[in-house]
């Protein structure tokens, strides 16, 4: 189930969305037969783009900062998810140990260290910090900006080096919100006896887009075959090309026929359902990595050969100095949302298998066509809507609205369904799990 | 986890309420583990009083009506719930049949059937209405106060005789909302195939509250003794007379027994605690009987002796004219909570193990020491409180308001637990569940 949500947009649905509306106990189904096979990332969020005539996930974030920015009415949704989550790795635990980002001292991030770590007491754990940064020697106060204190702690390996916690703090269940682009670091190799959440491997130290989008696609296929819509309307068409330096000019030759061949495709699919006021465009990004960085608008591939060496220099270092070698081309879906003329493009929130809430993130200064996840990027929490919870499709015409919403829900529970695949047929060493 | 609604008490949070925020991981955390060895009912609703220096349950339902007088906004957490209790009865599930009480005339509970409807359908359930009356012989609809239809079917046994379902609806997982106050219809008995929920022995027919008490004893002197208070601040003295036949005046000496020696019990913990501004009192009802049907406030032994004729003729007959042999007699605790000077009780709804909602049980025309389900009663749902959502111990005090209600819920959910334990105990047959 999906909260029911305000959504910016307010026209009449879309024929997508209303195929979607009205196969629910069907999708509700196959979600549930789905998760009897596979297990669904501890958390996730995705950020999804609407163009009307397509929705569909561009970005599956295995390790979501944000959750500060989720309406607070909604957290008693992702504390019963919490506990489900919980329930299922460490029923007996008393003790969760949060790995967050090294950038602690940035008050927006530590606010959703704080509300992770309230989600989590509240389910029913002594929620603690643990820091990979060398610089924690000692618990170390961090200022949130309402004047509250959280303190992070040095790790500890336990003397029989078997096991991760804090001084006097051994947790049942380790919780990494860090998404590990800086590489694995020592000491959280060779966790068994705990359950390390989500997996080392889901870091993008070893995480790679194209995994993720080609379990997607197989996702979209199923989906789309249930409720007799072309899984085009909720993918995006995608390509990779290994190696890629753009500062050598290697494998750009790969890059430029990728984008050609992409954009051929997509104008074949705008022309099938007579897409007009629409130019096709790619997203060009790493296939590793995240935060926006290096992330690239393109309408034709002559764009790339005439690209300066400053954007060439900026595709090629992405957080925290990891440098570029595979690209991932990504059909461009433009949003057809905005709140106060800023686009908008919805990111959903789940726990477990559950959708907890959302948000707008809003850019006044980016067009329909761009990557919205950069300076300057606002965050609208959602909030549930006020005239009717859930969708009631047995309702009178004109006397319940209908839940666009739910809609953006299930979309993001395909990308968290294809995350779970991608998790299950990248693990190093799946007999662990 | 348990939503953070507004209270109608806003006075400062009493000891036993601070004592239980303060334990909140380690009350989660028993909770848990707790469900790990007993199953919890399918769903449930619990009646409370608070007297402010205790707060106990009254009375626990398992066949909850009343779902329509939950805020809306809170339905996410039904739905929620409601998925992870299907999945454990039947995941592969498609339909659910529901059985409503026979009086489906009655607009107030017509609205709850669609409200539980429309919670299953978004769970992903194809749900139909199955009716007990013998006067329902083909699909028959029902008008909604709000101009909505439901359509309700006559059951149907298979050609084989194992199972349960309407013409061409055969359901995996049946959902009784009828108390079976009037006995075990023919029709329910035998069904082994499909999940028959709740059990048959949940029913009036076979239940009795004594039993519930007698587990819920129990429960209370654990938790208890996991946040340090005496039991009986969340717990009613009781005690019970069978075979009481008050036209006849059979098992009348047991009755005015019970009742001074309750008094004087209740007397004693009065005069530990100083409680000085109320005169104890006790509540007799059937043991066996919903509705709050043939309930009586007795302050002194002598009363039931002064009882008129109509008097003992309607504490003889209970719902659908089951007459009443054994009898319960429970300490009484006051509320102290009122909205606009009614007299409220707080009534807290659950599903499976989690906490979706609870609403005001809120009579004009009562007294504080008087049973609130009574003709005239009227319902105020609780929404969300707007300014935090969860409680939120760290923060620094005059920051966060604390959730009285986070409180309640887990009083209800202490009584949740007695039915699980009283379910487990009182099973005709353990072997089939």
């Amino acid at each position: 189930m999906v909260p029911h949500l305000a959504t910016a947009l307010t026209g009449p649905l879309l024929d997508l969305e209303e195929k979607i509306l009205a196969a629910t106990p069907a999708i509700e189904r196959w979600f549930r037969l789905e998760w009897q096979e596979h297990t669904p990332p501890f958390y996730c969020s995705v950020d999804m783009r609407n163009a009307g005539y397509k929705l569909a996930p561009v970005d599956t974030n295995l390790f979501p900062g944000g959750f500060h920015n989720l309406a607070t009415e909604m957290l008693p949704l992702s504390v019963q998810a919490g506990m489900a989550a919980i329930d299922k790795y460490c029923p007996d635990a008393r003790n969760l140990l949060v790995i967050p980002e090294l950038h602690t001292r940035n008050p927006h991030y530590l606010q959703n260290v704080a509300r992770l770590m309230q989600i989590f007491r509240q389910t029913g754990l002594h929620v603690r910090l643990g820091s990979l940064s060398p610089d924690i020697t000692q618990p170390t106060p961090l200022a949130l900006p309402d004047g509250n204190m959280l303190v992070i702690e040095p790790l500890v390996r336990s003397a029989n080096g078997r096991r991760l916690g804090l001084k006097d703090f051994d947790p049942c269940t380790i919780l990494l919100n860090n998404d590990l682009s800086a590489g694995i670091p020592d000491i959280l190799q060779n966790i068994h006896e705990q359950s390390l959440l989500p997996p080392l491997h889901a870091g993008w130290a070893l995480r790679r887009k194209s995994n993720h989008f080609a379990a997607y696609d197989e996702v979209a296929k199923k989906f789309g075959k249930l409720i007799g819509v072309d899984p085009w309307m909720l993918n995006p068409f995608y390509a990779k090309c290994g190696a890629v330096d753009l500062m050598s000019g290697e494998g750009e030759e790969c890059l430029v026929a990728s984008v050609d061949a992409l954009l051929a495709k997509i104008r074949k699919k705008y022309k099938e359902y007579g897409i007009k006021d629409q130019k096709p465009f790619v997203i060009i990004k790493p296939d590793a990595g995240t935060y926006g960085a290096g992330i690239m608008t393109i309408k034709d591939a002559s764009e790339i050969k005439d690209l300066s060496p400053a954007q060439r220099a900026k595709m090629t270092v992405v957080k925290d100095g990891k440098a570029v070698t595979d690209i991932i081309i990504q059909e461009g879906v433009p949003t057809f949302e905005s709140i106060k003329d800023a686009v908008a493009e919805p990111v959903v929130y789940m726990i477990d298998r559950y959708v907890v809430g959302g948000f707008y993130r809003v850019h006044a200064e980016k067009g329909i066509d761009q990557n919205l996840n950069a300076p300057g990027s606002q965050y609208v929490p959602l909030a549930f809507a006020q005239q009717h919870a859930i969708p009631d499709l047995k309702a009178k015409p004109g006397t319940a609205a209908p839940n666009r919403f739910y809609v953006y829900g299930v979309v993001a529970r395909l990308a968290l369904l294809a995350a779970s695949l991608e998790m299950e047929r990248t693990d190093p060493n799946p007999e662990v799990y």
